[in-house]
């Protein structure tokens, strides 16, 4: 193994180890008389659904700090960077418990979904809940004297009601009522995508690292655009493997054409299509037989929408670079140098 | 109209005045980049969801407010008070927009439930979402430069974190595996209860009125465990009338019985009954045909539940009463009595 990846092995382990903690620490939270079942029953319900994914946004927090702060980190910053990173986990958590209910999803992270579990089902909506409500008594137990406590309820508030609104914009336009194409535009993608997503997977994690450095987050709003445009590249690159890339190095098998998914690529695709082709489109997108899929899939390739990604790819990368290179002090661009490079031409 | 009626009346249109202020403000967030579509759907959610409600809870952190302060209330304390008054009814809404999903309701308040509008469906998990994440927005935009703001985010914090521990409970003791009576015993249900209910329902107004008088919730431990018994009481007699109450008096017809609810009517009988009585229980509670909710009703006569229901109730009043007159404050005991008042012997 290598030093950079044992280093990585390393900080994941250490990171998790916190998870331990934080998961004790809710199991006896004294607001809260438990029972031995229904302690059990948390206990299952956070092992289930939090420590099992990449945790790179989690993890990001520590990366970040640790640039700002410029020097390795002390058990105490480690420990406090990694609660703030596992808030983040949790936030993603809860988002996922509750969206694989609304999109009435099967699996997730190579299991069932946590409402699909016999004993669970719908009370996994209540399960969603209890995790955001987790975020709140680990920021108060402990950031409670810190003089940025109220930034941080701030901050997890406003992004929290920002991904909720882009969740609501894509229920709205791409489940309500009758399936129309003709709704799926860029403005829209750019919109749902900026909300849903970028705020709490790219701008989230680089704000919790600059509160705790003792920044003000009202002179980072050109941070927090760059981060967003960051996080709407990540989302079109999400798109583009969900067709395009190795099932085998993703991890699973991309279903956006099957679910009627408002995706980067049907949206080029809409765009760039003769009236033939958009003939195509409508006839067979979100559609589960094999036979659509695959017509939709060489009308993509007949569109050379892996030259119009690879374009894209591209630029995204040049206006970010100048974008961060336009930023006043070296450890913030330092950090989201670090971030782009983590993404930049990813295949999985 | 008496002069309390009419004082009541003027004080219900100002409180629902103040709900269209803030409404209009949360459909201008800038957050947030609405469409119009989402302006519209967020529009008729809040409109269906919020103001329809008896507004009692809402309403009495204005009383509460304005006994602790000893007077009148000038329009800016007036405003306040009615901004975490309806912060409260907004935690309701998005408890009640769940719980109706959760429970597979039908209707509330006389009208469909939420989610079983057509256009709504599943969508409505996210919108119990946002109006959850409306509050930390309202307190954001009026409280942020009080210094108990950060008292305000805590408080809505933990209560609402009781409360979906309250809703956890009761569903892993009523919805989890087969139908078993025998979990329904009487620290369960003060637990659901106290949980469930009371915190968000009795405790988080007043509290809300202390803060806004200026003072610290850590020396008011002995008010919240008042206010907590007055919530258990409130419960107990809900579960009464469901069974006991004159349906054009309370508005609907109860349906504990049919559902399988842990009322406080069956853990009395549980406790009451001899085997005979148990085994009639056990095969009629929870079944919806007509005859079976008869057989019950008339074991619960045989019991004397009223007379058990109204013993208790003699027993709470005088309780509550001595537990309020142990408070340091009068003021404090005013507040508590006034709660009181308003809901000992209620017939709805």
């Amino acid at each position: 193994m290598e030093e950079g990846d044992r280093k990585a092995v390393d900080l994941k382990d250490g990171f998790l180890q916190i998870y331990y903690r934080l998961k004790s620490e809710l199991l006896e939270d004294p607001a809260f008389s438990f029972t031995e079942d229904s302690r059990q029953w948390i206990d299952r319900m956070l092992e289930y659904n939090v420590p099992g994914g990449k945790l790179n946004r989690g993890i990001s927090v520590i990366d970040s700090y640790k640039i700002l702060k410029g020097g390795q980190l002390n058990d105490d910053e480690f420990f406090l960077a990694s609660v703030l990173g596992w808030c983040i986990e949790w936030l993603q958590a809860y988002f996922l418990v509750l969206d694989d209910i609304m999109d009435n999803s099967h699996t997730r992270r190579g299991h069932p979904c946590w409402f699909r579990l016999p004993k669970v089902g719908i009370i996994a909506a209540n399960d969603g809940i209890l995790l955001r409500n987790h975020i709140p008594r680990m920021l108060n137990r402990h950031f409670k004297e810190k003089t940025y406590y109220v930034h941080l309820l701030d901050l997890f508030n406003e992004v929290e009601f920002q991904t909720a609104s882009g969740q609501m914009l894509d229920l709205i336009t791409t489940h309500e009522g009758e399936k129309d194409l003709s709704k799926y535009k860029m403005p829209v993608y750019n919109r749902i995508v900026q909300y849903k997503t970028a705020y709490y997977s790219f701008y989230l994690p680089v704000a919790c690292a600059l509160l705790m450095a003792g920044e003000n987050l009202d002179n980072y709003d050109d941070v927090k655009t760059v981060l967003v445009e960051m996080g709407t590249y990540f989302q079109v690159q999400d798109d583009y493997l969900d067709c395009f890339g190795d099932p085998e190095v993703i991890g699973k098998i991309g279903t956006d054409i099957e679910d009627y998914k408002c995706s980067w690529l049907v949206v080029q695709a809409l765009e760039l299509a003769n009236d033939n082709q958009l003939k195509i489109l409508f006839e067979n997108y979100g559609k589960s037989d094999p036979a659509c899929v695959t017509k939709v899939k060489s009308l993509y390739k007949d569109l050379n929408l892996q030259v119009v990604f690879s374009k894209y790819e591209s630029a995204s990368y040049e206006q970010l670079i100048s974008a961060i290179e336009a930023q006043p002090s070296n450890k913030v661009q330092e950090v989201l140098k670090s971030f782009l490079h983590k993404i930049y031409k990813r295949q999985k």
